[in-house]
């Protein structure tokens, strides 16, 4: 069966699906999102895109920011980002203080809300917020190929007002002294990384540099590469991580706008988006798709 | 440079490597396993069995017998395991059982210790310790194509003896009524279960039906082998499971006895061995050895 | 208002009360008491007792005999006890076993149930199981002036049946060193010890030791009273202690049988029995009554 | 020996002590006093007044302003306070963030940071800080009979800089929904509350209504008086509230600025201070001369 045939058939199961998980509620701008939505695109190492459903609607990708924002990270600091955060999956969810305080202040690993506070601590170092996010947008555009990629205002104010446990998490950071700037800075522009728009199309082609395939964008080493990659794999799902890679069997990272970017190395770049979450807080109908792709294409790194 | 030379450099390296870690000290008969001791055989897809050090000096597999309870475990209940054991890496220690009261008895994977007591009691319903040792050693022997291979009985009685943390799980698990069986007999059959010795060749050969790869011995199916290795792969080495992955990016599981098996799917299955421990648990020789291969051949699955 | 017709009232109140708790159902011997049993008994430094109710219908005391074998361990050991079981509140369910991993092995205090096992294996160090029970037995009866005192053997025999959830807290204090008593005999005197049978009246006299008041038997230092009472205070309800301080204001120890020993210091030792639990373990029916009497008495240790 | 001379010897054995402690040194303020100080004061049931040290130099009373604050909270809102925050000891550390997690933002009890803010949220609603910090100078200027007791604007300041982790704890109750009013608004109101100054002698004279003897000032009703003093035996030294119980057996505060209020109900209201902690946080020779003047006294509640 070839591919097109087979997204067409995720595209067309996914939208008649009854049960569509549950859209976040804790950020008001995104409560609005239609659950109805789902749509999905894979970039080949040939060059090629594939999409179905709503492949080319805006979608705030939230969480996913975090593969490029680490990105960045390691490309400035190297090794010495992880001495201010773990590599290890948290074993809590997403959003939890309590590991955070049992590790006195170093996050479990860079994908936890915790991690990604501090890795946006890291490259602000030095810096203006408006230069750090010009940097994630110029890192991402340069990704897709594609400058009509912009930071949603509206998102990024509605998650400011709201998000007092990331606020938590911050002046905990702060107070363990793994946090340099002032927590409004750090999280005024974590809230605006989170806050990009993207559609499938976008992302499945932002995603092609951690594919380490000939003729793919070369963003990033390709040991960094495989190390990003493996980081997705075990943390990119927060208390998923494991079924995910029991499930789909590829590195993939995953965002409460309902969009996950997912790499078979060598082969695809994989965006796929649904707005309603699982009740661990990732797209239930996007887990369900990558699980179905994975299987018809063969693609897991596990054999 | 060739795969020989490869590892004839790294075994030549490990044998004079002055910082060799911890023998692991709290199951009397390990404690004295000569720390000098390094060994690695690599089973390659088209038949070949490449060796350096001593890879042909019998030591204990421990929990790295975890791997073949599961698949065998898997054969027999298939997806109905799930119902009693997670899929999620820890965030704890292997023996941790803090996580299981928060759990309430339901342990977050198969390779931690609790979790894969849950695995053994399975296997045993119903049947006899002895019959289920049977078909545990059937099994290895079959997938590593050599009937050499035993349980030291030394070792059990070992544990049996000082096992007092294991003990603890199993009648908390019990205490859940998450153990079917009589403490004594699930934790019986599991102590003899990790007291199997082999060889760095045998356990090498004994791992290619994880490679997933044409004319080598299929036991269990295709999508259960990648099931089998994502789980080996966040959950593999314990708390350290997100460091191997970013350091060597191939599943792998760890015992105590300092000994690693790991797959490159398709590729080859890796064994290697080192009696001294680091401080998270696995063999701190053999770690290295595995990032130094992985590196030098470029066989990590991420890319 | 005098102290009989008090009782009189509670005792009235309480045996037709349409909510009784919830009847221990883990222990199948103590599954099967009467739920609509209501006792109390006031023992008074003039020597008057005051009874209503089933007052003289024995019940298993459980964990209130954690206050006798504290008494003795502390008049065998003294301050040594204390290397080895803390003395602050948990803030764990009375068998959490989260809490001593946590805390390394060493229980938090001595009226949970692994801080317990730990008491009573201190005071088991070179005696036999036997010789312990009869001491405990001796002090119970000096103490109560009652030699009519036993150890009910099916209760025993039934918690010795189904008490994982202890055998696992013993393993686990052994794996951490601290249980120097094999756990099946430090275990099987400990399930021996909270099986005695006593009625309110019985441990309402039992309990005069700790009122501190001339006259009264003296079976401890007036400074280790004091101590006794002050753990009591703090830890005699598991994790209702501080609710049970606001509301009764007096030292008190419950057990799973429905039995609540209460001390107001120079005036009075009250038992309670009531065989219901309330979601926190303690006796519904007992805690209410104790309320309602230190609110009519007056006898607050706070005021 | 009658009292003047106890407490003479008291305070000639603490000035002289060689080990004093650690001042703390989060508050940049506090960190500027001197070790040396020791002071110690007591209100008599008479209305003698008897002082040794530097009961009448001026120290920030921190975390004692919890017992005047709960007072008012119960006057306003009653029981319902205890919606929003619980009863019993933490089993933490006193300003662990942990705990409030696994408890879903319900701090476990008023006088742990957490439960602190939470009782200054609700006597904040529909008020402005100045307001009501304006009724609590009243409150305890009226307890003490004494005008002259003011906020120390430099200490409320230097805490509002380096409060982050008490940031943390209040932004994670908002997360939660338990606080009513922006964190900068309770916290700025929490600030300054703590940094009331006091000596000795006024926090022994404010102390008086917790006594609930006649002549004494009367604030609260007798019942709630025995409440509160019941929370201050369980609660009132956070984890090492058990040992206060234990070692002293009289309901008590302390605070981080070295200060303890102790209450020996029906006798004497108890004020001491000397800066350096021990490693709880409670002040080392406060602790140390509560004991002695327990002892020397009888005035233990426990017998």
């Amino acid at each position: 069966m070839d591919l097109a045939a087979i997204l067409q058939g995720i595209g067309a199961d996914m939208a008649a699906a009854p049960d569509r998980g549950r859209v976040a509620d804790y950020i008001p701008e995104l409560a609005q999102v239609d659950p109805a939505r789902f749509g999905i695109a894979v970039a080949l190492a040939d060059g090629r895109m594939l999409t179905a459903g709503d492949a080319t609607v805006p979608f705030s990708i939230q969480s996913i920011s975090k593969v490029f924002t680490l990105a960045i990270a390691l490309g400035r600091l190297g090794d010495q980002l992880w001495a201010r955060v773990g590599r290890e999956p948290s074993g809590h969810a997403f959003n939890s203080i309590l590991q955070l305080e049992y590790e006195k202040g170093i996050p479990r690993n860079p994908f936890i809300n915790a991690g990604a506070i501090v890795v946006t601590d890291a490259i602000l170092a030095g810096h203006a917020p408006r230069e750090v996010l010009g940097e994630l947008l110029t890192f991402i555009r340069t990704a897709a190929g594609d400058d009509d990629i912009h930071i949603n205002q509206r998102v990024a104010r509605s998650e400011t007002e709201t998000g007092h446990r990331n606020m938590a998490l911050a002046h905990f950071l702060r107070a363990h002294g793994n946090l340099l700037n002032p927590p409004e800075k750090t999280l005024g522009t974590y809230f605006h990384q989170c806050a990009v728009d993207m559609t499938c199309t976008q992302l499945a082609r932002a995603g092609r540099f951690l594919m380490a395939a000939p003729g793919m964008p070369h963003l990033v080493s390709p040991s960094r590469v495989r190390r990003i990659n493996a980081l997705m794999m075990t943390c990119g799902h927060y208390d998923a991580s494991g079924d995910f890679a029991y499930r789909v069997g590829l590195p993939g990272k995953s965002g409460v706008g309902g969009g996950i970017l997912a790499v078979a190395p060598g082969r695809a770049s994989i965006a796929v988006w649904s707005p309603g979450l699982n009740d661990r807080g990732n797209s239930h109908l996007g887990s369900l798709a990558m699980e179905r792709l994975a299987r018809a294409t063969g693609w897991s790194v596990f054999g």
